[in-house]
């Protein structure tokens, strides 16, 4: 993989423009020890602000815009672009650095995790970065405890906390619907990594899922995002390689290959009685997929849209 | 309201930089005593010109932009989204300001009706600006005389015309058309005031419109850009409060609500004997509106698209 | 023509930003004499890199996006606007300036065109400029020899070949790919000029095309670029001058008004034995127009997407 690049120093401008605009975003900058930036919690937040998270998550390396398709009910989508599909989606956006301290539970995102090294992920990347500031990302809908703080202010070694940015999204929030949505790409190549396609054979990719409405409780928050990918997710891969590769691919991506696909995630989370790992990790896709194969030019299609999934999902 | 932030401060780089751009958007420059940008008079103006122009007129707080819905015969569209509706679109954006003199007359749109004070909206949302320069759009096809510029500069309390800038787009031209168009969301935003629904509960917003043709007088223009918006514009507003009143919002909200809705704008205003004041205020509104309320999370959907109405309008 | 503007100069920086980024973009920049950007021969390149590419090749003048209609198999699509459409597609981005020596072959594109004033063209635009470096893109799967750069830097009467930068796509990569496919417009105006239509009377433009799968050889790739506009590409022109020049514009210029519309470009090629010059030059066109003449106001529309013609030439 490309390691020249780092990640956190490509995030860092970004995360200066998102606190130089915080007024006009309506997020509020509190500074404790490290800058927390509250999307959602007690802020308003907006989808502005959840287009700029999601480019941040990204590393720098996405680009992530709001349009109205035009079609059904659900036609304002977020699209989302990268020609560093492994490095911004998996390397950055994922979300898999488990946080807990008590009660508190998060898991974060962002260029911070490169840092940490926590995950086996970034053995198998051969990613690391020396950056001495970090920012981190994480969907919870309170403030972090100080021993989280100072846990990740550790474990990625930076000088103090004043070198760490917290970026808090609820779930709920509007800047977190569209930050979630905003994974429909990373989404997908982490099921593809999950389903043990050589990552390094992913080139460039895109995807497209439309804008939940935020929901009233965190469980259908959760829903009707998750709802937004796998009921009207869109993503193309450009991959290299077998054809019979790209094909098999292409038939395992779509979420509607999981044995869990069907319902509403919210009815099957309750279910599995919100046992979030009894459900399919498989299930974690796009609804419809594209992976063409570069050297033979070849396009395998899977998947569809489900507009009445994502009625009853996203209700009235 | 939020009235920390400036926004003749927010606006002042994106005229500076349109300026700096006068010779590629096809505007001509003027500076008799103020500077005026003239984008369609003499001026060729274009498209590029009309987003830059409405995004000055959204004060800096909203983005605008063109893309192919590849739907219809009429499928290039305007979009807009701004997570500050009330501030973008009725602080700044909104045409409120009554200028005349002898024959010449004008609505003022832009950040400098809030120097202005001159509509009581300002008093309701508390919004004041101490900027000591300042921008008027002004949807018109002629320079403006003297004595109209001398009222704008006293009545913003400018040093001197030299702190002021005009920018002219007759409604038949392509950056009138765009910059016309680019209002779906604060005609919205409008008619949710007159239905008297809280300002404050609305959060963010974002709404589409297609392109109209320029027509080939200022009545046909008229009804074009209104017709954009009465029969093909689309919104979706973020509300605050309760399910009731979100619902109501939704019934009321769309163009079919009013009783004047139906027929080609232009016809409308014929048959009114030209008399603007006769016309349902009630009429001007998008063709389709969701309204999501954030506490619950439900949306009400009301209104359609019309392409007939559309075809109707827009000619062959 | 407007002249005033040096789309060399506003090129200038589009380039120094492509550096900068080459990293991210996947691009190789070697410095033999001249700086080569590699997009697609031994560099990956990728969408993003195809995006700007097309940026540049439109001098500065146009916007280039990647957006998804929603639509079909192939919904991807690229969306271009100018506000200068013979300085940006046909000053700069036309590919018209042939360079060959012994086996290498290669059409020019780009700001260095206008330097060099090898085609006749830039008389009829009174088209000139006085820049001292200028960057040119060539749609080639090797490296120039020497002799090509030497010829490129005497003929734009360069002080050295250290003031030169020349960009290559190869037709088969997916900056390639973007780059031709973004140039759905220009292809418009090019046959708008075959057609003898006053060139100064295109006031603004906009098209949109699918992106097409990279193809596994040469023809094969040319021929999905191709499909993509003939048979996806959609155009709007603004022109001033009477109804009946518009409409018969209109009638005109979709690709279905060749005598070789109909199938895949790369059947077409081989039926005429790969002797592009047998090819009817009114094919190059998009698939689906619409001319609004200004003064008028009427509009004229022509052609249609063949979704079909789409999926026999982009295969699976």
């Amino acid at each position: 993989m490309n390691s020249r690049i780092s990640i956190n120093a490509l995030t860092q401008p970004l995360v200066t423009q998102l606190l130089k605009d915080a007024e006009k975003l309506h997020l509020i900058v509190e500074k404790p020890h490290c800058t927390i930036i509250d999307a959602g919690i007690n802020a308003i937040g907006g989808i502005q602000a959840g287009l700029r998270i999601a480019e941040i998550c990204l590393g720098g390396l996405g680009h992530v815009n709001l349009s109205n398709s035009g079609q059904g009910t659900w036609s304002w989508q977020i699209q989302v672009n990268t020609s560093n599909p492994v490095l911004a989606c998996l390397g950055s956006q994922y979300a898999g650095w488990s946080l807990s301290h008590e009660k508190f539970y998060a898991l974060g995102s962002g260029a911070g995790r490169i840092l940490a090294q926590k995950e086996p992920l970034f053995n198998e990347l051969g990613l690391t970065d020396n950056a001495t500031n970090t920012t981190l990302v994480l969907e919870v809908d309170k403030i972090p405890p100080q021993e989280i703080i100072d846990k990740i202010v550790q474990d990625c070694h930076l000088p103090s906390a004043e070198a760490l940015t917290l970026i808090l999204t609820p779930t709920r929030s509007l800047a977190g619907c569209v930050q979630i949505v905003a994974r429909v790409l990373e989404v997908a190549m982490h099921k593809v990594h999950t389903l043990h396609f050589p990552l390094e054979r992913v080139i460039d990719g895109m995807g497209s899922a439309p804008l939940p409405p935020p929901a009233k409780d965190f469980v259908t928050a959760m829903g009707r995002t998750n709802d937004a990918i796998l009921f009207g997710g869109q993503v193309q891969l450009f991959v290299t390689g077998d054809d019979s590769d790209a094909k098999q691919l292409a038939e395992q991506l779509p979420s509607s290959a999981s044995r869990d696909y069907g319902r509403p995630f919210a009815e099957i989370f309750k279910d599995y009685k919100y046992d979030f790992f009894q459900i399919d990790p498989l299930l974690f896709s796009p609804a419809k997929v594209t992976i063409t194969a570069l050297e033979s030019g070849r396009s395998f299609h899977a998947g569809q849209i489900d507009l009445q999934g994502l009625a009853k999902s996203f209700g009235e």
